[in-house]
């Protein structure tokens, strides 16, 4: 089968290999119908993340057709169409009896094309698939699907949940990249009176109002603090999101919420922030973290079914599986490409 | 009458000053029965808190009796026994809506011995006076009730409760001064499995093993890493709190965390921590901050007077209120005297 | 001044009446700009309500401007525009401290037209004025704040809130007159994938159908729970309403309910139920009941103001205050007039 | 192997078997060391479960060691010491994921002694074992640890949890036989101001004060309405267990809790119940229902291995497995006996 494998920074290529193979009794193999390209594929690319090693077929996200399941699936069967979650869930440790399946403590979390092969590729063995897929309702498209995989319940659990957004709320997403975008349509689902997005490009903040932002502030040239103190009468927003992963947004993010209010730090940092105790001991403050465990997976799948969640504006560039060389350069380019997300399918089925 | 005023960095004197009175419909004079001396009253002295000026009584904690209401006053009666708490609550505005007292948008919050006069007298006038204080129970006494002003309700909202402490959990507390010895007796409440104690002095962590710690760490000759990850099987407390206020032991406190976990703030801080979110943006944690908002002072009453509760160790010294500069000596002086709490009483009635 | 007085059981007249004063410290009088007509008050007019006696000036809703305070008001200031909700709050309770304001303790709760003179008048005296109106934000018209004294927070607060409607969750709510049309608005608010409307009128469920209703049942020809098992796989509804107050939709209520769901009742009721504890005691079920507390109306004027929720619709027919018998008979035949809410205004100003 | 079987109503043998076999990838096979009989065992025999067919073992709790893993276990291994769950979990359904383990819609819930053959043998096969057992830690006896397979989790998730009992509630057990005494044990561990316990008979009214209750009242003498209401200055308990499973305490739970407070049915019901909508539609009660998940497990086990719960005063009469049918004799003529619950255990090894 043909997959795209990471051969040291810098370095990947759409090439032969192995077909996927049953290897556990709870294993099963998926041929990849639709795939999509992660901001963290871009970070390994980059080697920043040193436990993908050389030789790793690459991707976390899939939507595709089961085609062989090992002797202990419970819930699959050959022919059954999945969305293949970016976190694989072990199903019996005690992060997975809470549902936090990307603390599992039992061999998953995160390791599809970062400790063992991912969904870069034709085929795809995925361990412990009972918990770890999750099935494709009729009538939603592979597209609408595959923004489940990963972006979908990262920005709805770790910066909207976390967040604990309410109707009426003041929002403020600092951020107005992929991630912050679906924090903004997520956002919406709880009905906050406004939803504030903050970028340093025009064009992104563009994109926040298509996504569901009525407010946005451009901050090479405005003064968040200024706006939203003006909007909520000096208080701070109600919520606060960090969907960046900068020191710098971090601690804006905390500069913006008012005292009581939730701060959901949903970016990947590289870096510490400073957190100024010194000035929010006394405000009652929620600051959380989080890697998405996909627990919300089921909620959004009825939410896209029942058409409460249109996902497909997410995606702005659409390839074959053979063009995915082309797709990485587009997807990495996205200041002058405009991707937000790009789609991969294996046209000829 | 007398009273313990402020007169700048340092200085301080039980003196002569002008009878509380009523000003506004909504007061009540109390005539002070038992006060105490907080630590933050140790700060002002220090010249810590700039808002408090010259000629201010100190002090926001006391039990007493009422001895005059003004006319918009509907719960409480001339001679009725109350507690009068750190915390000024309007009752109308936002904040007093959603219990958060302490945050009063509406001319309350920490103003007594602060932005107003204050306890440390023979009368004080309490604004807001039926939001603000609390009936004692038949069969409490002054003591027991007194520590329910400040102290204990700002370790069990600040820590317990937002620290979400859970039956079966591991509790860690840095810091075994007198907040975080609240902090271990309300812990307790919630039947962790362990409650462990970190601090530099022995003395206190002999202290903390008396109010419920089962662990206790001297971190100056053991690693308290160590201890938790092996209590832990290497996983972290369900809930850690801080009752210092230094970066130090806050950054301590998130380091001991698991996944998933809870890091309350206690501890009032001058300068701002680091905070690594290249280890823990990805860990689920929830990091609070508050100041007491006194809203599980009903709680505490209940707890007390039906003998769940024993605030009684509390208090390590007893003088009459004509000896209130010896009490802020031995107070001030903790390190030798041993003192954890001081109470000073009207002992001719 | 000009009110509408119960003369006893079916006897009512828009007659002159000493004016409205001041009596305690904390009240208000409003002068009346807007009121309706609630169920509530044709209950009263049927003489079910013994606690009314003659000579009451009904209506326990309005909005207004303020003409008058007492000495003990903090909060508001003649002139002010203002809702006056249908629940009086003492504001220091036990239950008002926890924002139970419909079970206060000290002489609040629902009392205005019904223990003390109400809002269908050309003035009105509110007692503890500063919990019991809401100041009404620019831009929001009389029109859509009057829905907030009480109908919006009842279906908000006892269906949607008490249920725990959560996105994506199939919800039943059983009765489609003004109070099930309110549920039906208000749970849209957190993006359900399916909100079903029961009833046995046509007209009602054609009404359902406009306020967000995406499938509607007429339980005299279909049967409901077929319809609700094919559409939850034969599990049940996540959370049902009932929304009538007999003890058949409440029976219904509680059948069509999945094990692990949430029965909200928001119907008054006048006779017992039979709970078939037989079948439900193992279906992790959670009931509940309640009279509205109004703790949700500034979160509903926010959602107002800022355009999330249009309450609008419910208004079916409008009149000026000296048409206030004519507007009694239009909502008193609501099944002829088609009325839903009326609207009295004082239209000379 | 031995095993008690089911012979139909009213007869059972302690009699010769084929042995435990593993059937599906999943199972474990348990040597049992110590097994308890269940109220809901007597129920079986009386043929009041007709779902339980002649021939069918007995049996949903015990504590064994593992003897043979299918190979799909993941993480068992022989000789592993474990507490065989009531409830037995797929660990993938919708309800698995929610941690409602007793709704599983996988092929688990209460199944063992029920739907397949139970643990009142030498030998039981587990299915689903990975998630439908638990490691007994070390330094917890076998007759600790019983009384976590079915008692205690039902005592605490359906009658502490679900009625979220917290610190200084006034807190009413209506019930105290063994399911009742379980839930004042566990209530307890919230730190309640006052545990109340009704019942019939003085000597489990006696037994209620060794589990932990302050107050009890004997309903055939003394009217709990009366007693519950002096306590509470006549508002009602915070929250109500039914612990019979009759209409009648059902009814008497419901009467007793204060407006706002909280029912929670533990006990299991044969018959409809009237519920007074009249009266309780206005006070905002809450009302649960529930068959135990055992979600709870661990925390439980965490309560009991750090010595903060102690389960053995629950077991009264101790046996060898070959005396099952002696057992069986003195635990269903408990009113004589005085049996709670009764342990046997394999005392050759």
């Amino acid at each position: 089968m043909k997959a795209l494998v990471y051969h040291g920074p810098g370095k990947r290529a759409w090439e032969d290999v192995p077909d996927a193979v049953i290897r556990d009794a709870g294993d099963a193999v998926v041929k990849v119908d639709a795939v999509t390209i992660c901001g963290t594929d871009l970070h390994i690319l980059g080697g920043d993340v040193p436990e993908v090693t050389e030789g790793r077929i690459l991707g976390h996200e899939a939507v595709g057709t089961v085609t062989q399941i090992g002797p202990g699936v419970q819930r699959l069967s050959v022919g059954d169409r999945v969305l293949v979650s970016c976190v694989t869930a072990c199903g019996t440790c005690r992060y997975c009896r809470d549902g936090a399946y990307g603390q599992c403590l039992g061999g998953g979390g995160w390791i599809l094309g970062h400790l063992i092969d991912g969904t870069q590729a034709e085929y795809v063995r995925v361990p412990f698939a009972d918990n770890s897929t999750y099935a494709v309702p009729d009538g939603v498209t592979d597209e609408q699907m595959i923004m489940l995989a990963d972006i979908l319940p990262t920005s709805y659990e770790v910066g909207v949940l976390n967040g604990t957004v309410q109707p009426a709320d003041v929002v403020v997403i600092v951020g107005a990249g992929p991630i912050g975008l679906a924090a903004i349509l997520t956002a919406r689902l709880y009905s906050p009176s406004h939803v504030v997005a903050i970028d340093l490009a025009d064009a992104r903040l563009e994109a926040a109002r298509k996504f569901g932002a009525d407010i946005v502030i451009n901050s090479t040239t405005t003064d968040p603090e200024a706006v939203i103190a003006e909007l909520t009468g000096g208080l701070g927003a109600d919520v606060t999101m960090e969907a960046v992963g900068t020191p710098q947004t971090f601690e804006l993010a905390v500069r913006l919420v008012r005292a009581g209010g939730h701060v959901a730090n949903i970016g990947v940092h590289g870096a510490p922030a400073t957190l100024h105790l010194e000035d929010v001991w006394i405000k009652n403050l929620t600051i959380t973290t989080g890697l998405v465990d996909t627990y919300s997976t089921p909620t959004l799948i009825g939410l896209v079914s029942s058409h409460q969640l249109d996902t497909s504006p997410m995606i702005t560039h659409r390839f074959g599986l053979e063009e995915f060389e082309t797709a990485y350069d587009v997807f990495g380019n996205a200041s002058e490409t405009g991707a937000l997300k790009v789609l991969l399918t294996a046209r000829g089925g």
